[in-house]
């Protein structure tokens, strides 16, 4: 499994389980010189954490990111910069539900199918921890594009969707609610209903919208590595995301070429933006916006029934302090991977200039 | 530029513009002994092809594929398969309305931006015409995996939807309308309001969706190269296409974790499938389906106002025999994209047994 | 076996066996707006062409490259480069001595137990006729760099060695004679030993040694892609290489350090250069040099014994008509190696830029 | 810079400068249920340590390592591996002399020219100090392939050189003496050159051989990632590298073929084995050889002249702790790249099986 490496020049290594010793990774290829604001950093992993709100999981972990390498005098020197979050919550659990039967849309059963065993506790690699990795990383390749803005929020939780396009929300919003909607109003029936399911020790789903403002025209490498290609799979990458679509998306489908054609402006602009600031897989220099669809978390406080290692049929309970709703924190992990993903399809347009 | 190459460990680099010499590609990695049925292979590129119907392109195009290397006696030999097609149609064409001008929502446009210029003819390499190398590396990766059905269908085209689900339906049947949807009722509508859309000299977009059946257990690379993730950029990567969704896709949002998770039988199977084959982004030996949405063709036989290269407001007219709907063509080439990546993976995923 | 690509950025797949349909290439990263010259290109190919002289293997072979895409009004598009060679000599030849037994010291053996079989005519992929796809990529590379100066040539043969270094040479002299040895007299002893090995049936070994000049500081990706690693591998990819060595390289060894170091001038430029401009894997400004060893050719025209696929010992004699030293006709290959790698690491650098 | 991972399978990044926080890694890939003997990785470590005997640099670093993840239950997981080492020794020293100059022969120039400035603290990430993540990553890759043999040992320092090929001595007796030379009549004489050496203050270079035993037909992926190919990338990336010759290496080049062709036995071993045990980039089965070439330390522990920053010419004196001569730690350092590349090549050739 050589699948925990992402990108090509701004290239970065996770490892980690959620209950091992650390989480934490390589990240190599990011460009010397940049003044690294840890706090931004750390500002990045508080709003990807546990237990900041009512409506996640209750665990506390301080999610405190060392940095081992790479830096010097408050710069990053070209060379690699290795990390590490100590994880802090790693003894204390009863797993025996866990160890020796699958639960159902976990990846327990696929694991021990792959790889012969697994390290069961609290899902081990395939738990969503792995992701605050991810968002460090991101947080450092923001800070190489200052001039990009990259703005998540959530724009559906189960059935409650905001109507409102994103330009027609105010982005500096979003964090005024544990939700992480814009629309405030919208936000606190989205934190009552959350509340709910959490309360019938349920989950739900939810859509996270993204916008990439001020990007320049040019990102993107055609054929295969279209930019909004790897965009996908960097969203499809982070746990629970069963979609993606970009511009249009598919709603696109229902529209004629002479309502969805993008008509240019004399700058190079274009009147309307359904293309979603891409073309031929290329970055157009309009704003690229794009949704992700996560499906509801799959641990439920309820009983349930399901097989153990040998296929018979137990009964169990769902236990633990498990998001009712997985989007509120998912929204820091996005923008990590667009921010990825940027930083990369930068660096490799940079070397044909 | 090196974004032409896709898959690992079977590698697929393309080649070719539109109107160029020829187009091809190398497969670098597909292992040896398999013999090659070559007529297969042009059986995929005949259901690519333009001029297979009313409802395509007229383009004339034989689309004959020429093996260089890599086969013996009718077997790969495990080197690298290189293989071209001619353009027959390059030279005759008028493309002054192209060259000086960018068309909306084409490739035009960032590609003189990126490159300082562009082969202009027939839409250079942005041309889905490139897509029939990928058909022909995809008909052998399908060859390589002879227990494996891949069966992609046309299921909406506009509004017109199918209500069915993909186990309502007989895939086999795909093949017997010009739409390729596997319901000859809906097939029919779609058919005519194609014909339609045609007629006003526009176009329309569509969902093809794809399922994959009889995968074994255990292809996906977690953590960022999920084998949901890596379809996913196969899919986006494919010429206008907007969306891609797996298992319960977009409609997942809204559902509860009560109803999504999928109990297991206990035989390691499960009662339901909303996860669509894919468990922590590795195949549980369910059927793994999906849906990719395709926007309109941008190409419309209408006047338009567009810029020049200078900047300047021009009027112009589309020309040319261009498709109304894409998704028919496009079919053939979801298969082949799914082929590559089911390869690849199964490579990776035999290194470790 | 997913080997036939090199590079990153500057990306090459080589496909073609030696009497297969044809060689050739694609080139995935090339950068756009390059005036290619392919005259010069032509002019590589037939530096490395059988038949050039009496000392090299007397089959006949255009080696006439036909390039499919990338290129338009006669410039470089950023777009794949496609191209391939047509083997004119693939029918004629009597293999029965190769198709049933393995050549001592060939890659017939190996392949068979690798692939399971082989395509045996003229040694297949594992002939050294692949190279000149690479020539051909490298004679774009070079044209890219165009300020880098590549300079190989021939510093042995068999025990016949130039005690020159190549600055007390005048290595445009290089190509005044068939061996590519730019001293004049030690050219015509080599020339008279190869002509002597020849008449024996036999072959002998070699040395090329280059010269890289004007390459800036900077290329080179340490920790694992230092500079000469690269070129290392690249070199030791070339048929028959047994070793390479730069800078100082094995004479090194029983240096003291205080003889050894590299002594700056003001300049930043060094007094002496045993570093062979690369310090810590990357270039440092000043000249680039390495050897390379090449082995003798294996097929020689004598009888000998060898074992057939089921292990029974037969007697065989050495047929056709092959090169008594392969050093002449690798100069160029070892020169678009060099290329290739600079190009790729020029590119690199240039994405920190 | 993403040139700090090496490996497509086994895939090991690394991270680390000689005075920052801590060294370490993340191997991508390692395959699940090995029963990691975690003495056996500190035993290697121990190897290359400071400190270790009187001809070795005399600084103190415990070099104790921390796995964070991939283990569960003493056994590998198949998910990454991450790991760290302390630099215990980070704080006290005075870089007064280097911080501003560049050393003779090191890596200081170019990286201040190639990232803009740089972690003058002991080299930074240019340090030999880096191989020690390497080892720890070679000796897991070790006990992957428990099979094959793998052994290093000095062959030459300065002008003293072995007689003796590997055949001839005892591989089992090199860690009888700090020189880590099997004959140990050569290995007193050159501990006391090494001695005297160090008296003057200077440096002397050397060659290490290495063996890889029982390595199965068929690993190596032609054309351009031929095993020795990378075997020879992955030895030239060692600090200090010079050559690298595998076989017959350079002497090979004064062979006449019918001398140097390996006759089979009927076995398909071969009777002679000047191929090094590869054939074709494909390893046959026979004793795999290597020679690497290191050149002497550049610091040495003189006065010397340099230049800073300024291009001013400037007066200082080597200080510190030094290697005299670097191959008595380079052996497990060999040992372990080698182990890295075979771990990666038995991967990919069981891919295709």
């Amino acid at each position: 499994m050589a699948g925990n490496t992402f990108g090509n020049l701004f290239k970065v290594a996770t490892f980690g389980e959620s209950h091992g010793v650390a989480i934490g990774g390589v990240i190599d290829g990011c460009p010397s010189g940049i003044e690294l604001d840890l706090e931004a950093i750390q500002t990045e992993l508080n709003r990807r954490k546990p237990g900041q709100s009512k409506i996640v999981t209750q665990r506390k972990e301080p999610d405190t990111v060392e940095f081992f390498s790479g830096l010097f005098e408050g710069k990053t020197t070209g060379t690699p910069i290795g990390f590490a979050i100590r994880n802090t919550n790693q003894k204390s659990h009863d797993y025996s539900h866990i160890k020796d039967s699958y639960r159902p849309s976990h990846a327990d059963y696929v694991y021990d199918k792959k790889y012969g065993f697994r390290d069961y506790r609290g899902g081990g690699r395939s738990s969503a921890r792995e992701t605050a990795s991810r968002v460090v990383a991101g947080a450092i390749a923001k800070q190489f594009l200052p001039n990009i803005k990259i703005n998540a929020f959530v724009s559906q939780v189960g059935e409650l969707k905001l109507t409102k396009n994103y330009k027609e929300l105010n982005l500096e919003e979003t964090e005024l609610n544990p939700v992480r909607c814009p629309d405030q109003k919208m936000a606190a029936e989205m934190e009552a209903y959350i509340k709910d399911i959490k309360k019938e020790g349920d989950t739900i789903g939810g859509v996270i919208t993204c916008v990439l403002q001020n990007v320049p025209i040019g990102l993107g490498e055609p054929a295969f590595d279209k930019l909004h290609a790897e965009l996908g799979k960097a969203m499809l990458s982070i746990n629970a995301v069963k979609g993606f679509e970009f511009g249009s998306g598919f709603s696109g489908v229902a529209m004629k070429g002479s309502e969805h054609n993008d008509q240019f402006n004399t700058d190079g602009t274009t009147k309307t933006n359904f293309s979603g600031g891409i073309q031929g897989g290329i970055s157009n220099g309009m704003d690229i916006y794009f949704n992700v669809a996560f499906k509801p978390v799959a641990t439920i406080i309820q009983p349930y029934e399901t097989i153990d290692k040998e296929g018979n049929m137990v009964k169990t309970q769902g236990k633990g302090r498990h998001d009712p709703c997985v989007v509120p924190r998912a929204v820091p992990i996005v923008e990590a991977m667009a921010a990825l993903v940027l930083a990369d399809y930068t660096l490799i347009n940079n070397s044909i200039k």
